[in-house]
């Protein structure tokens, strides 16, 4: 029995409509004055069902089949269907949906184009990383190419015809990029060639599309040592003819491909450049900042990932919860014209389920609320809500990226287990979205360099400003709602984090003053608690409309069920921090002094 | 590069002879009254080598190639390696550690064999089962079992020529054996004819030894339906004849292997029972009852096996940690003439390795005094003792297993994250970790049915008595200790842990009389409470022996390091219960009255 996909269109439509007004906010800004809700709903429903009916049926045999890598010829073979099913897509336009119309694409807001992905990536999440890392190549040199370098890749990165990657680690430098050292040197007509070896490049080689565009960090002859001496280079597979057209094989050859936990599907490549063929992207030495605009996009990405996987997870272990029966309910049988009850009688299974809604519905309004965020960053005429919008994107990435990764693994955890020891047997496929969920936390930065990234640089780097922002949104918010009666169970917690939040960070700001490694030794815990403060807000307010409309007479079951499942969240999640603000009261020395326990 | 393994004899020294003082208790018995420290000493050794020179090999290529089932023949083939090892194993007489010497056992303490079993289970988890359902089988005819089936079948299970299973499973029945199937039927010559069919049979079927001694659950024609009607059998793969020897093959077939997440190289095995001949183990409609005799046993097992995987996987960790070069030190670089840091200064890494190391050492210091109990309440010639024994074993069963098997995940992902990218690959060997220690979690009863358990049967079922007896003696420890300075730091959450518990047990008692679901919806938060009790009280005695050591100029640094792992275990792993308190408030009907959301 394999996963089922059911599209949660009735929630992105809470999420974007009800809740978050996306359309109205969309066409604030010139660019998406046209863009109206009905565009968004059919995009929606067709990305969905190409999800469901393309994508989802690849998932499990490229779990099982995985790549392969043919020596001889250094080429990958996908698992079966995934040419196919990328056919299929190019076909019908996709990865052009969020792309410039200048270069082919359809120009609709990135918060749609995160909704496919949310599918996509329910779907088969290891498919769906071949197309979302070109995404990712696409925007690097959309934002730091030059017009010849623009023209030359962007049109068959936003159509399809080719692929993108991002090539960054190299075997002893995986955080640290200062330490990489593949070299790239000047040729007389003005490109590189560049040498080194690259490990753990996601979609890095394959069978699906006729070129692939490499995104390559290397040191140009004069690099400064270190993270400042680092430059971009495009790399394509094939060197282009001066029409543009394919030429000869560039020397960037798949040495290896590694045997990973999940994401099966994907080919992870050691990459082998030999005198490659390049062109700079933007400057010398200033190839890490171009990098990062790639990176903070692909780590709302990764978010985006867990979101899905937490969503399918949730989707299919409510379904075997009602269907398998084992045991009696220990308030007297439901079932009883059968030999045993359905097992979502049973507290502990309802806990499980009700997690992964929660942080499953919870994600993805996060999510579309940075998506948003993102459109107006871009896009705005504004400058103050353009400014504001960046600083507020900034702030939330790494909460983005690490609390909705953390909850993926959690809550995929917690729905294989409501299987039972059928959990753990491949052909029920949960085993597999635990693994596949399990390298959200690893890559693109760990969740412990988000943590870091969120205290050290976003939180205690600009002196608590945008997060002082963003909780005085939250508290005026609050404010706004303080005479109803049926939010004030959702108010006082949020307002205690908030408050709380407040005296932990003033409290480490000097803590750290005296010991930097106060950050590291609180970053892990102060990303749970502000992800719980961001989280309370966006439950306090889909229970606020969920208790309106049932005021209004709404009958619409996902009103009471949003109010049941802010109840729980508030209850049995947020508690959480909890844990967080009592570790968060303990020195840094008790993880630094401690050199005879870590001899 | 593989896993690597040093057997934690030093620290196994510290529980055993400075901490639990086993051998003098052990010698109050009158069964071990020769035993001495010198061979415990010398099979910790000796056992420390064989599982680290012999079977520590095998797991990387178990977990590769794992099982392999010859559907015309029945037969499986075990990984490479995996028989020799086991004959080695037998060879060496480890099966007959702590079997009786009435059937050729050598009749030593059953914590001696435990340590044995921690140090296999590090070593290779899947391998380790198949003499570990031997030991099951072997209980359960030893407790159970006429004297002639003794006399047939302990002698091969002692000496580990023969192998044994438990078959409880079937397809639609995990949790609840009441609903049973399997057909034993009587026969004129007093055996039985048995047919169903099993799954999840570990070490089910195999080419390690020349015979397989099948447990079995079935029911007899005139069973009352339910859990009470249930009988255990004994079917051997090979009938045997008159003198013993192996005779006809008997239709009890392997017809399937499971594909599973994680412990590959142990035969997950279905099979056909198709008028097998058994003989009744037991009293008839017993069979139930019989079983759980192994079953608990079994438990301390699971918790065992994950206290094998956090050792090893703490022990990889720790050597990455210190080996890989990344980032510099926030307070400043540590190791200015490399290029980087070693990744250990890092304070997160640190907390993920000092969590690996305070679950670790914490779990052998509970599952050593389980075993002690185990040994008393077997052998003790005093019926107090051995009824406190058994009283206090009931207790802490389904947290041994729950809480360690907990911690063992939280333990085995915190380890594999250290690794960073690398950590997701085959090559390095923590993931297999991960996904051996995920089972630990589901099997011999959910970690939510152990809760249960505990709350219910253990704590309610008994009124509280046996949890109000283990409190005394905690509390009695700390009063004894109350006046030494250095421990209050430990003795204060210890003694604030001990009170919320009472008052929420309280609270819990009164709730469930008006909703037997309140039960349900605490156990899971209960069991961590309890479990964090005990290692509290657990930790403040290590911390007091390194205190008294130290005082007393003992230079060995093993007594600072107990002192920097107890700190950091009540600073940072015990505030889990402030999550934990704080969920308990809720009510039930969280979870329950959520008819909307689950729908």
């Amino acid at each position: 029995m394999p996963l089922t996909y059911t599209p949660p269109i009735r929630d992105m439509q809470f999420v974007l409509h009800e809740w978050l007004g996306a359309t109205a906010k969309l066409k604030e800004l010139p660019r998406y004055a046209d863009f109206d809700q009905d565009t968004f709903n059919a995009v929606l429903e067709e990305a969905g069902k190409f999800a469901a009916e393309v994508i989802a049926p690849t998932n499990s045999v490229g779990d099982t089949q995985g790549c392969q890598l043919d020596r001889s010829s250094h080429s990958v073979k996908t698992p079966d269907g995934f040419k196919e099913a990328y056919a299929q897509y190019v076909e019908a336009g996709w990865p052009a949906l969020a792309c410039e119309p200048e270069y082919g694409g359809q120009g609709l807001p990135f918060v749609v184009n995160q909704c496919l992905y949310e599918m996509l990536n329910s779907a088969n999440q290891a498919w769906t990383m071949y197309p979302g890392l070109s995404h990712g190549a696409y925007e690097a040199l959309l934002a730091h190419g030059s017009s010849e370098l623009k023209q030359r890749y962007l049109p068959q990165l936003t159509s399809g015809q080719w692929t993108g990657t991002m090539c960054l680690t190299e075997p002893h430098c995986g955080t640290d990029l200062g330490l990489l050292r593949s070299k790239a040197e000047p040729q007389a007509d003005g490109c590189y060639r560049i040498t080194g070896n690259k490990i753990f490049i996601s979609a890095g080689e394959h069978d699906m599309a006729e070129n692939i565009v490499h995104l390559v960090l290397a040191r140009l002859p004069d690099a400064p040592a270190g993270s400042k001496g680092i430059s971009l280079f495009v790399v394509s597979k094939f060197q282009l003819t001066a029409d543009g057209s394919l030429g000869e094989r560039n020397p960037i050859f798949c040495t290896g491909l590694e045997h990973k936990m999940g994401i099966h599907g994907n080919a992870t490549a050691q990459l082998t450049l030999d005198g490659a063929i390049g062109h700079l992207v933007g400057e010398p030495h200033k190839g890490l900042a171009a990098m990062f605009v790639m990176m903070n996009a692909a780590r709302l990405g990764v978010g985006n990932q867990s979101l899905g996987l937490t969503e399918i997870a949730y989707q299919n272990a409510l379904a075997y919860a009602k269907e398998r029966l084992q045991m009696r309910s220990l308030s007297g049988p439901k079932a009883p014209d059968q030999p045993a009850d359905p097992i979502i009688v049973h507290p502990d299974v309802r806990h499980q389920l009700l997690t992964a809604k929660a942080y499953a519905e919870g994600g993805r309004m996060l999510g579309s609320y940075c998506g948003l965020l993102l459109d107006q960053a871009h896009h705005s005429t504004d400058d103050a809500q353009r400014q504001t919008a960046h600083a507020q994107l900034a702030l939330l990435t790494p909460v983005v990226k690490a609390f909705l990764t953390d909850n993926g693994l959690t809550a995929t955890i917690g729905c294989q287990q409501v299987f039972g020891g059928h959990g753990y047997i491949h052909e029920t496929g949960m085993e597999q979205l635990v693994r596949d969920a399990r390298i959200n936390l690893i890559y693109e930065g760990t969740n412990a360099v988000q943590a870091l990234d969120l205290l050290g640089r976003k939180v205690m780097g600009d002196q608590g400003k945008a997060l002082t922002a963003f909780g005085k949104q939250i508290a005026a918010w609050g404010a706004q709602h303080s005479q109803e009666p049926k939010l004030i169970e959702f108010l006082l917690p949020l307002q205690s984090i908030g408050e709380r939040l407040t005296e932990v960070t003033q409290a480490l700001g000097a803590k750290a003053q005296r010991n930097p490694d106060e950050i590291g030794a609180a970053a892990v815990d102060y990303l749970r608690v502000v992800g719980h403060l961001t989280f309370g807000w966006l439950w306090a307010q889909a229970a606020n409309i969920a208790i309106k409309a049932i005021a209004d007479g709404k009958t619409d079951p996902i009103y009471p069920a949003k109010l049941e499942t802010a109840k729980f969240y508030f209850s049995r999640l947020q508690p959480e921090v909890e844990t967080a603000f009592k570790r968060l009261q303990s020195s840094a020395n008790v993880v630094m002094k401690t050199t005879h326990a870590l001899a």
